[in-house]
This record gives structure tokens, C-alpha cells and sequence, in this order.
């Protein structure tokens, strides 16, 4: 049996990655803590209930499933951590005003989201909790651009789109829930045919609005253009909530997606999704989710995104391994207390355990210690 | 359904804690990486022969089983990193001389290992290959010291033991698999009467040598004892290392427990536990293991040592969380770049979402951003 493979979709972090992962990690959680948003770590662990609180079908078919030897109850590995942050929120931290909290764990899924996707990514994100108006939207998306650049990445589009949008358009249609499923999954999908068919029953200006949705995608046109179709409240109000936002953002590459319901089944108002240059899936998502909170007894305003941190330190960029300092194993009081000055000087000092004398340039040191007189110094390593 | 309720042994990790843990984590992988520990973060799943390599019934017992939808095969939860890492040596890194590795990430176990355990470890390790010699354990009980003084602790002892003693009194007395299990599980529970019943039929010397073990406990007089009861050349050579151990470690205040066989299983040589005041289990343990290797087609002299970095925090006392300052909502230029630069200077600057004045002072703020005349101070926050 072959021990050292692993499953698919599944993989070691080795040494020069695991180290620009600490090493942005380290910088995004900075930012966030900068920008006042708290960390707190929720449980890879929960009862499945718990963790599946949109009734997602889409969510609970990607959590791992697990038995409680102590309960006997359904336990499930977390497949997103929002909705455990959601759960802080309402229910642990119980502020009545403004809470800003962040997080940088993995998660797991039962299967990848794509071919290239690993089943494990390492899920970093901020959320404001408590804020209904579009200001705590124009943060977010602020701080998602702000956190692309510690990590030497612009996003090359923000794409924004608005759920209620297809909500009300669906609402004024009279569909059952099935449908509406049906209606999504073709949206999603930008499957054109199948949309056709499944609003053929539809009455206008509904049918015609619907069937616009997967063109109405780019400049602020796709807003007048949504717009003219048809004329509700709820699509009006959704749209200024776009306008406002992008003026907001005019620094930033923004354009909309209205077909982009990516969240749906938990989102509940702007969404947005930020593309890099040269790689086609979205680097981060995020959005509004005011109802989460409620399946934990307290419906808050919510909004946030999240991405995987792997993904972007893979998108970021070459970084050079720090070199290393050879020392020789010795008691040698001086050599002990310039090896201490080196290391707080940040310096990685690597102690020659006796017998290995060929070897250590595999482990990266360029230089050593050497003694000269009673000075011990630094020099090249042949 | 109360949907807010963890599993028994589950916790969240809040704001204050939250900070405290990473912090700590920090300023112990930079000390792991001032020593020349690199990092790898092995992944959460694996096949569960991959992570079970000693036939450790225990380890079995405590790891979460699941069904791999993609491979149809058993994946496990990893309960200990240890075995990761030593496959990721043995095969992946492949190097021929001295490799340093160090992480930190969360295990699972299906049950906790006392009344006050979490199952969701934090898991932080450093680990030595490649060097048989005595020099690697006393590099590593060295930096076991230095990483609990980084979280302002010291070890109020260091019990040294050897599975090498155990296992040559064992071989000696010629059981079978089952009898050395009992015997194993008597001693580790310090179970005297057992013992005595165990040992009943086996030929002296080994009988009183065995009985002797759970007394073997103390200073340096318990190997002088071991070695008049039994004249053993792999006894005498594990005398041999732990005197030389505990002449190399003098600073440390060093003990003996020659039953302490924690990680027999998967152990072959020296093996510690450290303690810490007012704290009555082992903050930290470690050991060689010089043959898991070879389930990965490689075995490697190895020794380190791994802790509960939660638990350390724990016992580490209360620090103070910082202050952070209010700055309102507005796009004056002046105040974007003062917020920027107090923020580039470490301050933590929430921004006032419009409407929520009354509340700022429960999210920890205790200043703010006013503007005078054109500049923009910073003032209590009443």
C-alpha cells in the first residue's frame, strides 16, 4: 500500500508555500485588525443543524457528515464559515450596535468546486454585523480591494448584482418553490434554452425582464436597462442600492453581473464577486445575508466577503526563501549569545547538528559562523 | 432547536481569546523559524492508513472516520500531526541529511482526553530528522523551553523517560503481544496491583525490575537504581542517554519518570513531558520516534515535541485587549490619510457607520478622530 498519497483534491502544504501562506496571513489579519474587525475562530466541528441553517441543498451536499460518539447526533465539518460567524453574532456577542468580525480557518468539502479546486481551502474573510445601510457595503468592498493589494493583487473587475432583483421578479411571477429552483439553476448556469422554456408561461413585463437578466451584464447601462424593462419598487430600490454603491467605489474597477446569484439561497441583497487578471474563477465573494442570523434567534444586518487564502497566495506571485546562517554545535558562551542576536534580529540560524557536514546547503544556508581570534563572524558557506 | 448549542467539548474562540492565540502563534513560529523549523501544513484529511501507521488502537479509537465520496474510501480526521509530518519527510522532502519542520493547525478527537479537554486541539510541534544522535534531543528539550518562555511560562519540570527501558525488560521476559499491551497499560496507569499479577510469572531479574518502574520517578538516583537491578546493555545504553540528556539540559530543572510511556507506540527512545505550576497535566510532550518513517517508505532517526498552543494561552495569564479609535464616516481627504496612517502605525480605526453614535463605546473604542479648525485630533470618547 502506497501511505504517502492522499486523496483527491486534497494536499501537503510544503515549505516555501507554507510560508508566504503565515507570511499574508499574518498581513491580511493585520489589515482587518487595522480596520477594527475582531477575530474569532469558530469549531471545525457542529452539530449539522447548526451548520445548514438556509436550507441549502447546494451546502449540506458539500458537508462532510460525521456520528458523535458522545451524542449520537449528526455532526457536521464546516463546509463555509459565515454562517458560524453569523451565529457568533447573534447569539454569543449579542451587540446591539456595529460588530465587525474576521476569520482565517479551512474548511472542508465534500467534493470540489471545480477541476483545479482543492477540497480543503483555507477560508479568510471579514463581516459587518448590525448595519443595514449601503455604508457597511461600501466597506467591505473597500476592504476586499485594500486586502487584494497586501497580497500585490488588483482586482481587475468587481462585479456587483443584486438579489432582490430576481427575488421580486420571481415573486411577481406566482411560481412555486420548485420553479423558482429550476429558474436559478438555469440563471446560474446562463442557460439560455432552458430559461426560455421555463418562463414561456410567464406573463409580461416579468417574462421579458427575466429572459434580459444574462445580458444584463457590464456598465451602468445593464442598471437603465433592467430598469425600462419593468417598473417595481423592489427592482427600483435594488438599483439605486447599485448606483449609490458604485458611485461610492469610483476608484474601483466596478461592474454588474444581475445574473450573478451565486449566494442566493442566503444572500439577501448586494452581491459581488472580484476577478483577477488571467484567472477566470472569481478570487473573492461576498455580499449581504440579513437573515442568517434569525435560525440563531436574532436577525442582523449583515454583510461581508470571504476568500481562499491559498488561492491567492498562488495568484500573488514569487517570493525568495530566506537564506540561513550556518552555526556549529559548540557551548561556546559566545558563539550561544551571537546565535540569540542573530535570531532576534530575525535572522534563521540553523545549529550544525554533529556529522551532517555535506549537507546543510540542501537546507538553504548560504552562510556560517566561523571563529576568527575570539570573534566569532558571518561568512560564505562553500 | 436550539441551533446555537456546540458539541460536548466544542468551543468557540472569541475576540479577546481569538487575538491572544494569535499572537502567541506568532512569536512561537518565529522562534521555530529563528531556529530553522521550516513550515508545513499537512492537510486536514487523509486515508485513514496514512494517518494510523502504528496500528495504535488508541489513536484509531480517537480519530473521526468518513466515507471519501469521490475514492469510495475510509478517510480520517487526523488526531495527531506528528505522523503527517514524518510522511512528509520521509517522502516528499526526501532529504538526505538534517530537515527541521515545524506547524500549527487543529486536530480532531472523536472523544477528549480528560473532563476539561477541548476535542478540537490547536496542535503546535516542532520536529527533528535525520540525526540519531543525542544532540537532536537536547536541541529539541532547549527549544521546548525557549517557546514557553515566549508565552511568558516556564517549566516547572521535565520528566525524562525512555521507552528503550520498557521495551528491553519486555523483550527479556518473552510475552506476547497482549501481555506486553496489559503490562503497558498497568504502567501508564501506575497500577501497582496489576503489575504485581502481570508479573507474577516472569523470571528475575526482569520481575523486580518492572515492579521497580512506577517508583523509578525522581532525580538522578532512579537510573543509578534501574542499573543495579538489572544489568541490560540497552538499559544501560538508555541510562546512558538521559544522564547525558540531563548533564546537557543542567539549566533545566529536569526530572525522571522511567514509566511514563505516553507514546510507546509509536516512540523508540527518549521521551518528556513538561509541567507547568498549578497545572496537573503535561503542557507539553514529546520523544524519538526514529521508525515511522518506514510506513512511508523511509525511516528516519526523529525526535520533537508538540503542545496545545489553546491550552498554553490558557495557562499563559490575561492580557489587556487593545483600545481602538472611533473615526466618523466622510470622505475628507485629511481624515482618509490620518485614519491610514494610525492604522500603518498599529491603531486599531473603526469607522462610524452613520446612525449608530450610542454604541461605539461597547466595541472597545476610547477614542476619536474630531476635526479642529483643519486638522483632525485624536480626543477621549466620552
Amino acid at each position: 500500500m502506497r501511505r504517502w498519497l492522499l486523496p483527491e483534491a486534497i494536499e501537503d502544504i510544503l515549505p516555501p508555500e507554507a510560508a508566504r501562506i503565515e507570511a499574508l496571513r499574518r498581513r491580511i489579519l493585520d489589515g482587518f485588525r487595522g480596520h477594527a474587525y475582531e477575530l474569532v475562530t469558530p469549531p471545525l466541528l457542529e452539530y449539522v443543524e447548526s451548520l445548514l441553517t438556509d436550507g441549502a441543498h447546494d451546502l449540506d451536499l458539500r458537508t462532510f457528515k460525521l456520528v458523535d460518539q458522545i451524542s449520537g447526533r449528526t455532526l457536521g465539518i464546516r463546509a463555509d464559515i459565515t454562517p458560524q460567524v453569523a451565529r457568533i453574532d447573534a447569539h454569543l456577542l449579542n451587540q446591539s450596535g456595529v460588530t465587525r468580525l474576521c476569520y482565517c480557518a479551512n474548511v472542508l468539502h465534500t467534493r470540489s468546486d471545480s477541476l483545479t479546486a482543492t477540497r480543503e481551502p483555507l477560508q479568510i474573510g471579514a463581516e459587518v454585523y448590525g448595519h443595514a445601510g449601503i455604508e457597511a457595503d461600501i466597506e467591505i468592498i473597500r476592504l476586499l480591494s485594500d486586502t487584494l493589494a497586501l497580497a500585490n493583487l488588483s482586482a481587475a473587475r468587481i462585479d456587483l448584482g443584486h438579489v432582490g432583483i430576481f427575488r421580486a421578479l420571481v415573486n411577481r411571477a406566482d411560481l412555486d418553490d420548485d420553479q423558482v429552483e429550476e429558474l436559478f439553476t438555469a440563471l446560474q448556469a446562463k442557460d439560455v434554452p432552458t430559461l426560455a422554456a421555463l418562463t414561456e408561461s410567464i406573463a409580461e413585463p416579468v417574462r421579458t425582464a427575466l429572459r434580459a437578466l444574462p445580458e444584463c451584464y457590464g456598465g451602468k447601462d445593464v442598471l437603465d436597462r433592467i430598469q425600462a424593462l419593468i417598473d417595481d419598487d423592489e427592482v427600483a430600490a435594488a438599483v439605486a442600492d447599485l448606483r449609490q454603491l458604485a458611485d461610492a467605489l469610483a476608484g474601483l474597477p466596478i461592474s454588474f453581473d444581475l445574473a450573478d446569484l451565486r449566494g442566493y439561497h442566503y444572500h439577501s441583497g448586494v452581491v459581488f464577486a472580484a476577478y483577477c487578471a488571467r484567472h477566470p474563477n472569481a478570487i473573492a465573494l461576498g455580499g449581504r445575508y440579513d437573515n442568517m442570523g434569525k435560525a440563531f434567534g436574532r436577525a442582523r444586518p449583515a454583510t461581508g466577503f470571504s476568500m481562499d487564502l491559498r488561492e491567492v497566495v498562488r495568484l500573488s506571485g514569487n517570493a525568495v526563501a530566506a537564506k540561513k546562517i550556518l552555526a556549529p554545535w559548540s557551548d561556546d558562551a559566545t558563539l550561544q549569545s551571537e546565535v540569540a542576536r542573530l535570531r532576534a534580529a530575525g535572522e534563521v540560524v540553523a545549529i550544525a547538528l554533529p556529522g551532517h557536514d555535506a549537507d546543510w546547503r540542501e537546507t538553504g544556508c548560504d552562510r556560517q559562523l566561523v571563529k576568527r581570534g575570539t570573534q566569532w563572524i558571518i561568512e560564505a558557506l562553500n
